[in-house]
């Protein structure tokens, strides 16, 4: 099953793997706050959690390779609580140009960005189009929370996208990594419902620290969390992108 | 009623207006082809006409200015068109963080982007965001289109939103600058319609070259569009653009 | 007549002129304290009038097109009289690179960037001179004001060549855009005499804070400006640039 | 045990051990073609594990965390090989500017970085000179083979210190994650040895591509590799980073 | 006499002539052809050679150190003959920013930089503004010849400005450096007269390549050259240059 | 003898080297304190002064050409002395590669690098990496005293390798300038022993700042220079790094 992952390959592997023109995904997530209750990888977990699935489902029908994480990201707006890693804009796109360079150079053409932090949305839409100019090769992106999207809106019950370190998120760490949940700070792990900005219809957008917005880092409701709804979301965001994948997007 | 506009005022003016933290607008548009019909300037005209209405307006209850407006944005994927200008992301960045900055350094506290280009539409709030952190300061975007979304569609007979070059953007630009309006090619003046990349909820983006979507350049039906249409939807994208200024997003 | 602008023609428009090898006036200007009788626009006004006048007579003989201007130049000297926007150095290379591209890519060959502003004189001779190794393309300079140098010699009363909201400078307003010239405030319009820096003959070059010169803002004497004077200008430099162009200097 | 990393604790502990001042270290390793019969991980796992175990024992003593690996370093005399990504020096630069800020920003005051990959030597001394300066504030490097130089050189029996996905690595690999060393292709596992260019006394340096060294893509003798020598290997360069971080660098 | 030379000093000696605040000359010249007769490095040598002697003689009334010189400029025109360094603007910009602030740091205040390449004038003055607004501190640039214009002009037989391996530079070569004067190609040293870029009145600028103007690498005579012209002219634009240094011009 | 330094050449006589595949000898040094007795340019004087006199022997076997040198390097430990210009890496990284680049374009292939500041070491060796891939060239680096290691271990009596302003600087400085060494400040000129970062085998490096090490700014024992000693050195590192070049390291 490890087969799936870049760094559990040899190079002859992978050699192999770029001679039938694997489709490359690429997880990106963040390193930040999330909550009283949830570790701060939570980001970078889940993306190559869902990676990781989505790679072995799709492999059965097109090979397919997932490359490291990528585990910081866009994440000034939670500076504020401590515990946070943030990137600056140019030393992501610095980051993932040598990146797919790298991975094109060794024989892919197929890749796709796999975010996993609602920060990174707009940021990595952005960049997806200037490397397609400076690669000349397609770059394609997705989140694994917009790929999941029906079956996140159909399993939550106190909202209807991820929020931050909410039911959503809280109920797949449950599911992929329990150990690293603090069931003890459950009980605070609630705060507003908002929509992230990407998705959001508000004309006006503004940078917003997130402690102005909730003073338990939680955005959301996560005491409904369970690791039975955790699992039918992984399962089915990583069946989603396994889909997008055998779709073949790249095509023309 | 120049009296709106940075570069139709003196320094003098300038200085007091900044004394009394007047809200800045800076628009920005694209240079692209815009179908057979309609001149490639149309996004940068109509963000800056919209920027206008809505300061003139705005002006009544809190003082506004705008500045020049930046006439070039991210337009790679109508490059195959010829006629198109495009700047690389990092060159906008280093350009609004000049700007800006200039604005700030001027006495100005309170900075709005208007956008009139799709194709500017993410980038724009991920180089916000960077800009709040580099500049200390807030720094909001709107694309006048994103604010003026309720009148536009109910103004539009064939579509939703804004497309390209569409029944949308060739009414506004029949009621703003007729006389750039080439009439005897609007019969061919139609194409497939699409949704915004930055409004689509497809999962997966890529940056598709425009000639791929569209032979004509134009994605919509121009067909339709009339003066009149035009003349609605500027006021109301004015008007709404004014309100959102009014209500002081910057105020904690 | 409009025919002449980059952004009143359609794409197809300016592939027809690419392919008949139309030379590409880009215009350059800043947004700057100019004295308390003109707009900050002024440097920007008058290179985009100069360029506008300058094509359509040049355009008897050979095609001409005129791209959007930029407002923006090195204005740093003049920040402490409030109203300024200046751009950095690395930041005016990115915008010209990235325009001067576009223009090669769209199938032009022969740009001539014509500058409004003293200030970015001498910075635009060495990005020329970069951006001509970079993108391996002759890109020619020239000052509007240099172009026009002997009938502004010959038509100024108080001075010999332009200097800063002087009387040349209101002369060129009042002819090109009298309703943004504050006659109110003619009678405070005058200030020391210079020399522009790039034209200087003084050894030791230094930049000077332009407050550390005068305290109006005006160098030179704006009280003897007249239209008549400023369309003589206008016309004689447009004239003077038309010249230029038709004179081919991209040949070999 | 997993409260040393970083990415497993909530934001609330990283708090309270940035309010100890806590020893931050920070892996970083390579993802580049390792021979037959390692996967192409090796760099980044053995430095994340290294660290790992020398947290939970320094811990014992002063607190400590580890950040999330940089599994990507400096590869490109490894690019022929395929299954290689690399990155150029100014992107990591970036990258590693950006965590330590940020490591800074949340509290810390004593960064190590812990280097898995021979290629990653003389560019993180270089860089982390350099850091020292933007972020004033020291920042330490270290290679996990150099810390422990003694234990390797006293258990490897075909070499003194590491090599390339040699006895050394590959013991290492066996001890760590056994189920990724390919056995079958341990009898291919050799090739010249050679002195990492970091710590060879040849006085001139080039950057030599690696296939010129070694057709199998090893350097040095992996036959004789065994889970006992790796244990010993990783327990010994675990101690003494432990030491290293117990004796304190930073202080002054 | 050496005592003017900073590489010369020891810190000591630097830190008493920083707590004079002592004028810093900061030589910068070119690595490229001149001609069949001359060396590459006169532009160089004589920048160098005219500080040193400015220095001594300023010395009398005010400390003065002069730096390294820069033996390498702009001087990408000069590349199709061979033999010849250039830099992109850009790396100028960065090396004079890094040497400038480091002489700041060493608590000097007044910087001159001292150009011995008519390729650098436009470039260095541009620099010179930019560097003043990063380094928040005035920064003064002259050429040697543009400050003894006078004694040039009126020693010179043949041409009133320096041109290029001309009769002003051989001569000044024959008295400074003789030995590197290639007497036996004298008779070839000949080419068109020119006027340096930065002191034409010519109102178009575009970077032409040097072979278009001249086959030999001269422009002007070299063949009436000698070294008692040379000696009138270097002591001349070093007295010129030291009067520059004891006018003080950085005082407000 | 001169005729092997580049801009003491004639570009005729730089193409003929070029044309004949000459090596190129770029030497770079430092700017920096060097104890009470020594000037600041020591390190670059000693490298030039080496790589003259290699050139001059190599040149019996095959052509050879010196650049003119670097005069400054990564000197930041030295700041607080006073009397020290320090580069940033990323500068120092542009001047290699522009300097690097005329070269080649020039139409030489083969270039070493010869450093003589250990400052410099683990840079230039990251640089060396970059460029080669950058400028798609092999790219040499040696420092003059790793070359000459063995003659300076068997000429020192106080010290088995460079240290700084130490018996073996010193010594080469009285063999070499002995006018610019200050004997009476010779009995000050001792300190603590050091041994380069480079060259250490101390696992963990951090950027110490040199007035930390020594008070007087040595490194080593100068009392015990002479200039026998340094003819000795600077004739064995000569004669080593001619070596060195003969031996073709370019060469596959």
């Amino acid at each position: 099953m490890s087969e799936v992952l870049w760094n559990h390959l040899t190079a002859a592997q992978l050699r192999a793997l770029a001679a039938r023109d694997a489709v490359v995904l690429l997880p990106i997530g963040a390193t930040e706050q999330h909550g009283p209750h949830l570790p701060t990888g939570v980001d970078d977990f889940l993306a190559a959690e869902v990676c990781r699935r989505a790679a072995v489902t799709a492999s059965k029908q097109t090979p397919v390779v997932v490359t490291p994480s990528i585990p910081t990201g866009l994440s000034e707006h939670h500076m504020p609580f401590g515990g946070t890693l943030t990137l600056t804009l140019p030393t992501l796109h610095a980051l993932l140009r040598d990146i797919c360079r790298s991975v094109l150079r060794a024989g892919f053409s197929r890749i796709l960005i796999v975010n996993g932090h609602g920060g990174n949305m707009t940021a990595l839409n952005a960049l997806v189009t200037e490397l397609t100019a400076e690669l000349v090769t397609p770059i394609a992106v997705a989140s694994y929370f917009g790929a999941g999207r029906e079956v996140i809106r159909s399993t939550l019950e106190t909202q209807d996208g991820l929020m931050h370190a909410c039911e959503g998120e809280t109920s797949m760490m449950m599911a992929a990594l329990p150990w690293l949940v603090r069931d003890e700070h459950l009980s605070e792990a609630h705060g507003p419902r908002i929509t992230l900005p990407a998705e959001s219809t508000e004309p006006v957008y503004m940078a917003v620290p997130f402690d102005r917005i909730t003073r338990s880092g939680v955005a959301g409701d996560a005491r409904v969390a369970s690791p039975q709804k955790g699992e039918a979301m992984l399962a089915g965001c990583a069946k989603a992108l396994a889909e997008i994948v055998v779709r073949d997007p790249w095509a023309k």
